[in-house]
């Protein structure tokens, strides 16, 4: 057995000792809200924003990003599972911000035996219902972290799914600190109606 | 500003107080791996598998599935940040066993003033590099988690852009207890060669 595998089932192990209650927690989420987050290994979402088990949705990917994948969960969150509240964080120093298409093509190009990828790297769907403004495609990368945290609460706000009656606040985790800094344009995009 | 805005940022404040030299860890994973798993908001993949913040990266939406963008995320993982080993975790009592598309179809159509909406729910896109056997579509939505997990793990495997040194693990999280229970077929499909 690997050595992580061997980790995370003694974490497990300890984890379960400790559950206490925790089985009877309701799937609906007790605080009614949702955060989409990025994957990244140094964020915590539910340390920096203060979540015990039950509490909220939390999305994440690569960047944070509004894909369609993370479109469609949190429209399920909201239909099904009643959350009236969404968050979305993306962070500094995020990787999203070191390579771009051609790099990444380049990269796999070299590593990988199949000619399958080429420089024009991922494409997302924008073909499902509610199609937005903005078609999202390749590996959805990042330049500027306040434009790339407007640019989704824009999709998710513009998404004939999304309904007009819940925020979507705009936030920017601060790497060196773990402050959640407000991108004001961004949640002023997600506003209410 | 909304109860939840509110008790967020006190949270996140605290944090921030207690943040000590988090600052100074470094972007890519420290123990190497990643955590597929669900959005749901009874699971914290740190708690249940043992992980402080540098260690992993979590990749979460609805149902933990491999959804092209959690591809795209596992891709960049190991390419640009370099994971070795990889978690696909569903669980019990998932959301995602308590409807299907057409269900789905109709809530929206309901609830909707535009028209846009129709029965046959999301498209998750596949005309990506790397293309799979086997093309996800609408809500992806799970009947029976065993086959949800070796489904998923089979489609990362078969992805052109995953390398095959990188082994894919399959595991369900019992809801009622916390504990990771394996799926021995995802993670003989998940072998690495």
């Amino acid at each position: 057995m690997s050595k992580v595998l061997d980790e995370v089932l003694a974490a497990n192990a300890d984890y379960v000792e400790d559950f206490g209650d925790k089985g009877d927690l309701p799937m609906p989420p007790g605080r009614n809200f949702s955060i989409l987050t990025c994957m990244d290994a140094r964020l915590d979402p539910a340390k920096y924003a203060g979540l015990a088990e039950g509490d909220a949705h939390v999305i994440r990917n690569a960047g944070g990003r509004a894909s369609d994948d993370a479109i469609r969960s949190l429209v399920i969150s909201y239909k099904l599972l009643g959350t009236k509240e969404w968050f979305v964080i993306h962070h500094s120093d995020c990787g999203m911000e070191t390579f771009n298409n051609e790099i990444m093509g380049d990269l796999l190009a070299s590593s990988l035996k199949t000619a399958k990828v080429d420089a024009s790297g991922w494409h997302d769907s924008n073909e499902g219902p509610g199609s937005t403004e903005g078609k999202f495609s390749q590996w959805l990368t990042i330049s500027d972290q306040n434009q790339s945290v407007t640019e989704d609460v824009k999709r998710i706000r513009s998404n004939s799914m999304v309904p007009s009656d819940i925020p979507i606040y705009g936030y920017i985790y601060d790497s060196k600190t773990g402050k959640l800094i407000e991108v004001p344009e961004a949640t002023e995009a997600g506003k209410a109606s």
